[in-house]
């Protein structure tokens, strides 16, 4: 298959395309490098010594014979560029990775909501415009997030996308229609992702695009059977409150005699996967795209859910590391369940890596391998989601509040 | 009270204003111009001769000694701009018009998808964004549309945003909850509006920003009670295929013995209001906002409901007109029905102006008075919804193909 990585140079997309080229796909990287200019922003950088995408690509070829195209393309900006690409190439499949995905960074400050919005928006929109204009049949492959559904509070299983409701009708009846689940977006990052969902939607409806959108939990691990092959085709490692998921900085935490951050009470339940198994799941897809006409499919992409405190205590114990409970930036539920479905990847043969077995590797070797990279300065989060939250969470780059530790 | 109209110069926004500022308001216009531009584009021009909004305001103010204060901003673009303006004036009230609002336009070409899609979301998100950033505690009054529900076929009357839907939890019983109305965008412009929601949603979540969303049917007529004191305040009129709203387009069509053009079967059921009542009702929820940390305050703005058949053949009747039927150019369904409820404008004391008793004097005060500034070649609706349903929809300007009208 011929195969577009839209964002192809990020976190999950760079090990996504080597993955894809290691099974013989023709693998083509559009991006616009904006994450390595948000590390330039914010002055930090991967863990992880990352080269530049056209030295990565070379080495891919040196190793191995492939060839991984690369074009600098915003997806966002330069609609007519990447109609004229998809013209050209035709691919099959396009795997859509080309948006900002953190969280923090979102709630920054005004500049990077109205950054979020417009960038994540307009690109998404683009791809499919572009797709109907040129009349390319590629199959759309989106990564989204566990994020859209919110955390329900009633009780239920959070289903692959879509929710089997009971509405009365005038007769007095109750009818049973499927619905997209309820979104409850817990930050302008979250809101985009829902406003992708309606995008794919229309597209799918209105044009029959063939649509299938990944809600993925929170990735954790750096390597995959491909990056391990030379030292410089290493993935991304963020460590830093912006951008460094949960478990990561965790990791990071422990390797450098820096306590656990948790925030709040550390009772949020989240959903987890490995990146090797992100990978897997998105070869998964591809090989089970939806028909035209068929509504978007939606896929859960995670593997197991823990509360964020237990995960603390989890590597706290492996590693004797010690915890630190703060205030949270985020305006979220203290403590909520969360219990996801996931059947469609693992009937598809998914065996998922347990943290349990991951984790030890991952400390040895990337965190305490790298730990001498680490600006300790920048691992508090210190993005607040709103102007009086920002007051009660003190900016504390030295440290000096995390005195009262468990 | 002091009230930003952001699209004050458009056919909802200048009544709008003019009848806020009868009302004592002090009434700031904010707007980009780009409805007048986009008649300059497609090369139509409203019915009615408008003025410049300079003049125009210029005129109520020797009209009525009142000042309605105009500025150039584009939302969509000018963020930093519109945030010293809120600072400066700190409005009471924003009523947000500032979209571009029609649904054959946003169809036209990949061009006006993007143009609807990026104007529309980061007019929207910037005008939030700069209430959170600023601090302006104002009351945001939306003018939304009745076609986020799409049209629901489960014959459940439509409630005013919010549907509440049985869920089976996961010990077997079924709790109810209310949700966001399921959205069923069935245009790019329609979708935009849905989009808007989700924003408005999360921004009285995170921030407690006070929202009203007011889910408007089609307008209809042309004079308020305001734009009737003296020729040069009149309201635009817009007839052509993309503008044009279907009632309006109708009596242009009679007055001109050009046949009504129905398309497809015509069985689609529509939502209806009088602009005079469209004006009442903004001010009626301007009244009634809702508490900071509530949901946004959703009503149905609309009076009546037609088959889109029945009006033709009830305008027929009354001026004699023939009634063509069309290839439709949308994707939707042939036939629906559509029961809407409006409870709460009607009990805050709207009281409807009747298809019955207004549209015989829409017919003679605006379309037979201005017949002769119709240009007939710009009648026909031209956007098709798909490239399929471009090639069965043909382009007859001259009206060649209207040949068997019942």
């Amino acid at each position: 298959m011929k195969i577009a990585i839209l964002g192809g140079d990020g976190f999950v997309g760079w090990p996504t395309a080597l993955h894809l080229s290691d099974k013989g796909h023709d693998v083509f990287i559009l991006d616009n490098l904006s994450r390595r200019w948000i590390d330039t922003e914010l002055g930090v950088q991967s863990l992880t010594p990352m080269d530049s995408i056209q030295e990565r690509t070379r080495i891919w070829h040196q190793e191995t014979g492939r060839k991984i195209h690369f074009h600098l393309i915003d997806l966002a900006r330069d609609y007519e560029l990447f109609k004229q690409w998809l013209v050209q190439e035709k691919p099959d499949a396009i795997i859509h990775f080309a948006e900002q995905r953190a969280a923090p960074y979102s709630m920054k400050t005004d500049r990077h909501k109205n950054y979020t919005v417009n960038n994540n928006v307009n690109a998404t929109h683009n791809v499919l415009n572009a797709m109907v204009e040129t009349g390319v049949d590629a199959h759309l492959v989106h990564l989204g997030t566990m994020g859209v559904y919110g955390y329900s509070t009633i009780g239920a299983a959070i289903p692959e996308g879509y929710l089997p409701v009971g509405i009365e009708t005038l007769d007095g009846t109750t009818a049973t229609q499927e619905i997209l689940y309820p979104s409850n977006p817990g930050s302008i990052y979250h809101m985009t992702k829902c406003l992708d969902q309606l995008i794919f939607a229309f597209y799918a409806k209105n044009d029959g695009l063939r649509v299938t959108d990944l809600h993925q939990g929170i990735v954790w691990g750096t390597h995959t059977d491909q990056t391990r092959k030379h030292p410089q085709l290493i993935n991304r490692f963020d460590y830093d409150g912006d951008y460094g998921t949960v478990l990561n900085r965790f990791l990071i935490q422990a390797a450098i005699d820096y306590p656990l951050t948790v925030h709040g009470t550390g009772g949020q339940t989240r959903a987890f996967i490995h990146i090797q198994d992100s990978v897997r799941c998105i070869e998964l897809a591809l090989k089970n795209p939806p028909a035209a006409g068929d509504k978007v499919k939606i896929f859960n992409q995670m593997t197991e859910t823990h509360r964020v405190r237990d995960l603390a205590e989890m590597i706290a114990k492996m590693t004797g590391a010690k915890v630190a409970y703060l205030p949270n930036p985020r305006k979220e539920a203290a403590e909520n369940d969360l219990i996801v479905r996931n059947e469609q990847f693992l009937a598809l043969g998914l065996d998922p890596i347990t943290l349990q077995e991951g984790l030890l590797e991952e400390v040895v070797d990337v965190a305490k391998k790298f730990a001498y990279r680490v600006d300790r300065s920048r691992v508090p989060a210190v993005s607040a989601w709103t102007k009086d939250i920002a007051k009660t969470v003190e900016k504390d780059p030295e440290g000096k509040r995390l005195k009262s530790v468990s």
